[in-house]
């Protein structure tokens, strides 16, 4: 079998390192030059308007996938004429924007932030009316690490924020008081099967993933919820895949803020953490083949290593870390890789990892 | 960093696994069409006494190791003239030669089994009388997975029998009443760091490795002589890499049966059973990295596929089952991949697995 993938970054190259073992070969599309991917499988040297390009995916794929939120429902939808492809298309479309996410969680029974779509000055002033202060303004489409947003604290912000971000379609967000940020991984088969990992706490900084801990610590009392949001959302898609919802919780309760229709970076420590890794059951997902266990043995946790990677022997000697590079060159701001940190010692080790990546 | 591999099977195909998130290039080194390691690294397709070959090995590899240990003793010596090496060639030497493994193991004070040189046909009757009967005839050089082995059962089995085996230097072993077969895998860091990983219990078809369990139940008492002795062996060595040790056990003691200077089947467990596998862990010992941990949570099995691979969805369906493709095509005797039984309901796994695979 052989899966081709949109996108050739570390989603690819670790669900290209899961498809080795399972004897399945994998072909991904990606323009950018040294992908990540590529020594896990074949590239397409290609941007996704290249019709020459798709055709050739599709005809050498069993089935295409993508490890990249942000490719054009277009190319997905023309794709599907030709191939297999999952997730659907909707998904994708979906959380493209904010708005129609939002909405979409809301009727699926998914508690989200008070929000308002904002399209110029004078709605954002309609939607500060609407939703209070302090709120946040962002772009419908194409944000993604903390990008395309803006804070609108007080009614002085107000002027020139739409402006700020380019005067494109936005949605102002009030903020949330949440205690904590928390992420639900879960993968639904071809035949409607569902598995969902335990939930995971995720800690930001400047909009950027930096660690994570799983299961969540106290989060029993949550799963339950979290595994019925996810159950709802992915049957109301008909999806087929791994899926990722981050919430915040609230006074206890789930409030959900993204969806990502594809294997998250909160879901990497899954690799070890996991009977069956986020990777290896998306892939199970997409071939329709039974999905794994997400069972999980004692608590992990995972720290990304961003703009640089500390010396590789002072994290190897760390109990228990698990070093995952991305073969990226560094950069400020750019994910280089992640270190698990598994085993009993495991909050001391979490410590020393970030000192060590800096966070 | 690039390790140059000598062999380019599945070892070394997992070996590239483990490569791939340290940041770690491959290159193999094997004259075999369509290695089993090709995915996960470069290949210099020639054979060991291709000159050329190797001296590019050497100026592309930081380090050379290998997975395959019938490599030429003078191959080994010759390359470690002009890059690093590890294991020590003459763990290789020792290993080749079953006559000079079983002196070495005596003189290191690990028990072995009663035995004497054979080299022609009185030679074979004189360690009869010393040996006793039964016993197996062993070819001293070449031998694998069963191959290369004779039983003289009764006096009249010894006319004919070294013959049968090519008339080659042999060595007699006296039968041992083994009530079990167990391994252990270590691994010895440049710095002389030891890791241990507990002992395994092997069970063993036509001389081929079909299943393993590991923690070898009831092998707590066991696993303090098995770690003293491999620690033993290690030492006196020098040796820098993953060693196995094949022992019987009988009456509560270890007996050697064979030493493999590398990675081992008896170990791919490892990789979902342990902190760190047995290929990571040999990676970070001949690059002169700390040697991560070797503790395991719960029982792990492994099962091999021998000959042909089971339907993938049928194996997949099994809890806890983790399936290892080697991407070689099927051949009675062949090792094809493998699976790895974890969590909770593993004997149940087991024996699923077990009865899909045929053993």
């Amino acid at each position: 079998m052989r899966v081709g993938v949109l996108g050739g970054g570390q989603l690819g190259r670790m669900l290209g390192q899961a498809a080795l073992p399972l004897g399945v070969k994998c072909t991904f599309l990606e323009g950018a030059p040294a992908p990540s991917a590529a020594p896990t499988g074949d590239v397409i040297a290609a941007d996704y308007d290249d019709a020459v390009a798709l055709r050739a995916l599709a005809e050498v794929a069993d089935v295409v996938t993508w490890e990249f939120e942000n490719v054009p429902v277009a190319v997905a939808e023309r794709l599907a004429e030709h191939v297999a492809l999952h997730p659907p298309p909707r998904a994708l479309e979906m959380s493209q924007d904010r708005l129609t996410e939002k909405r979409f969680l809301s009727e699926a029974g998914v508690g989200v932030a008070p929000h308002a779509a904002v399209d110029d000055e004078d709605s954002l002033r309609g939607a500060v009316a609407q939703v209070g202060l302090p709120a946040v303004l962002k772009t419908r489409r194409m944000g993604y690490d903390g990008k395309g947003q803006h804070w609108v604290r007080t009614p002085a912000d107000v002027p020139g924020a739409h402006a700020a971000l380019g005067g494109v379609p936005c949605i102002l967000e009030g903020a949330v008081p949440f205690t904590r940020e928390l992420s639900v991984i879960a993968a639904r088969g071809r035949d409607g099967q569902i598995a969902v990992w335990p939930l995971v706490e995720n800690h930001h900084q400047d909009g950027i993933l930096r660690w994570s801990v799983a299961p969540a610590p106290g989060s029993e009392a949550l799963q339950d919820a979290a595994r019925r949001h996810v159950t709802r959302l992915l049957t109301q898609l008909d999806y087929v895949g791994v899926i990722a919802v981050e919430f915040f919780e609230v006074s206890g309760e789930l409030i959900a803020n993204e969806i990502a229709p594809r294997v998250h970076n909160s879901g990497h420590w899954t690799i070890e953490g996991s009977v069956t890794s986020q990777f290896e059951n998306h892939l199970r997902a997409v071939l329709g083949w039974p999905l794994g266990s997400t069972d999980v043995s004692g608590r992990v946790a995972c720290v990304n290593l961003i703009g640089e990677v500390p010396a590789i022997r002072e994290i190897l000697r760390v109990p228990g870390a698990r070093l995952h590079l991305y073969g990226k060159s560094p950069r400020p701001g750019r994910k280089l890789g992640h270190v698990t940190v598994v085993g009993p010692q495991v909050d001391r080790s979490l410590e020393e990892i970030r000192r060590l990546a800096g966070c």
